[in-house]
């Protein structure tokens, strides 16, 4: 599995796949900036008379609801329709739906008439997108339940989708294949935009890489063996931590992947 | 003084308040981070259909009207009406009020409707705002009049709140009590956000601490003090002093505000 | 001609131009920070019912296209037709002008009905306006054809502007004068908003400076010899870069200009 991922990170520095975002505002510059270090070519395009010409151009689009305007919704759902007709993979980051009903409203509907290659969210989030019930605070997930990893194959397999739920341990899953990710640090918790960036990071893998569960389980593991290597570096300092995160990332070999992740396909 | 602003700090920690921002986008990523790293929960939800139900889950409202999109004065509006009803303390940041009219109406509109627990502004703002004649020069404050501490008092008085003033002495009254916050560096006005993030930590410290006075003080004191242990690590480099800045407030100890603290009550 | 651009930072320097700007979500806290770095007054007003009020207390309008809201739509042409009855200059950035036709007309009519400073835009961009094929990748020139100077040269004389395309080298015109800036670093395109950035800059310097072509030129020239020197002092470290950009703005002499910079008038 370490080969396939380091495979797809090469895919991506390779290929410069073009990623269309629609993400939120809170952070828009880390995830363009992360997309950067990862080789891939940022977009940020959420205007709703934009997002449905420029998709035509797009290598993956990744949509983020963190900070869902009424725009950005109109632009997502047009975004993605048209994505389906031209083949491009959509990965979806359903941020508090599991607290706010119009989000959940909004990731079904997008489940229902899109074709979305990768569901990511936290542990709490694909809970409640599942159907569990789920432990969730605003915008976190307080939740590593015994239940989650059901919950993930069950979301994968109501969708035919992949699955990737972030927490202590990441779960990446298609309903049939699933691995678990043990790399990470509790930094990452310290600083804004973890989920959001493995998320653009997936959707970047996605548009370099034919097998959306390899690309899913490689766009969170980078990041979160990004963030080991950055807490190394930084020590309990969240500022330092941020600086040096994209720095490991931008700097990240095949050794590392090979050495240093752990993944473990169940 | 310095002791309760201790204990407000260590009642954030141990807490973790869910602050539901409605803050400009300018300095969004950086208001989270510092929140993140004083041990709050930031959730930025400032959609027009969400905010009205997110408010129900926050221990805080914290309003800046930076970029006041029009979504975002529907969803303060909603927001800050609701919190009433549940109890929420609210924080208003009117970001260059004294310059522009929608600002000033939506402020004035916001006290008088909503019940508010910290007006947070600059000097020039709060002065415009308690309708004395204020310098300012688009988003900044070019007024340390002798005439600040009247205007503070007297905002407080007639809206029955808390209103904190920065400048280069920083102004916190209810009306009765009144410190002033010596701490401080030049440095914070080389950088964007720093009255921002101050609201931000201040709504997170209302969320916490039941006295909203000694609230709004130790959030707007213990950025005053990030600011000077980030200058002095960081030098005449304002890259670097904004790593430093986040850094600072996450390891700050009760000893640092015991031993650097300098406030005055008058 | 490096002494000019000495000159325009002086001038910057002295005078704190206010500059409004109405740009994009993504780079727009790293906009405002440059902004300080440069010694200019950042103000980000895009919301419809305020820009053409607060424009009346600006040095300069910044317009960048590249997260174009329709409310900031409204906000650019509202300001913009505000700022020619002002003599404002104005400086625009049609990001991705090349890739999407709502960009493209929105930078037109622009064009037609207001006057405008400034055109600032990557090679693509500009070849693009200028109604010649062009390699655009998303937001990302790929273009640096022979065809670019005489792009810029027509462009410049058709709508009696300066145009300043960036690039490996940059190209600043006003359809009489031209320079070559030969500044810059491949890191610039390892962080997203190096070329927002420049435009910010070149509004700042076009709010002190009363030739438009000598702005634009130092504005474009200051940010390729601030990413230089921080190119050199952090290695192939995007965040470690990013830290290092504005530091070396801020630090910046007109000893470093007269040493480091390389400007050709042709």
């Amino acid at each position: 599995m370490l080969a396939e991922i380091a495979d797809v990170m090469e895919n991506v520095r390779a290929k410069t796949p073009l990623v269309h975002c629609i993400t939120n505002y809170v952070t828009i510059n880390d995830c363009a900036n992360i997309l950067l270090c990862f080789g891939a070519s940022p977009a940020m395009c959420d205007a709703r008379k934009e997002a449905v010409e420029f998709i035509s151009h797009a290598s993956a689009l990744y949509i983020n609801m963190g900070t869902f305007t009424e725009e950005q919704e109109e632009a997502a759902f047009s975004a993605s329709l048209r994505a389906a007709e031209l083949n491009v993979p959509v990965v979806i980051d359903p941020v508090a739906c599991g607290v706010i009903s119009r989000r959940m409203q909004a990731a079904r509907k997008l489940l229902d008439v899109a074709r979305i290659t990768v569901i990511k969210g936290n542990t709490g989030e694909i809970k409640a997108l599942a159907g569990y019930e789920a432990r969730v605070r605003g915008v976190d997930s307080l939740d590593e339940g015994e239940d989650a990893l059901e919950a993930c194959v069950n979301l994968a397999r109501k969708y035919n989708t992949v699955v990737a739920a972030t927490g202590k341990t990441d779960i990446v899953t298609d309903g049939i294949r699933t691995c678990l990710i043990h790399n990470g640090t509790p930094m990452l918790s310290r600083i804004t935009g973890g989920g959001c960036m493995a998320g653009a990071l997936a959707a970047a893998a996605a548009g370099s890489f034919a097998d959306g569960w390899a690309a899913a389980a490689a766009g969170v593991a980078v990041m979160a063996l990004a963030g080991e290597t950055a807490a190394r570096a930084s020590g309990p300092f969240p500022g330092k931590f941020r600086v040096k995160l994209f720095d490991s990332l931008y700097t990240m070999t095949r050794e590392d992947i090979m050495k240093g992740g752990r993944v473990e396909c169940i």
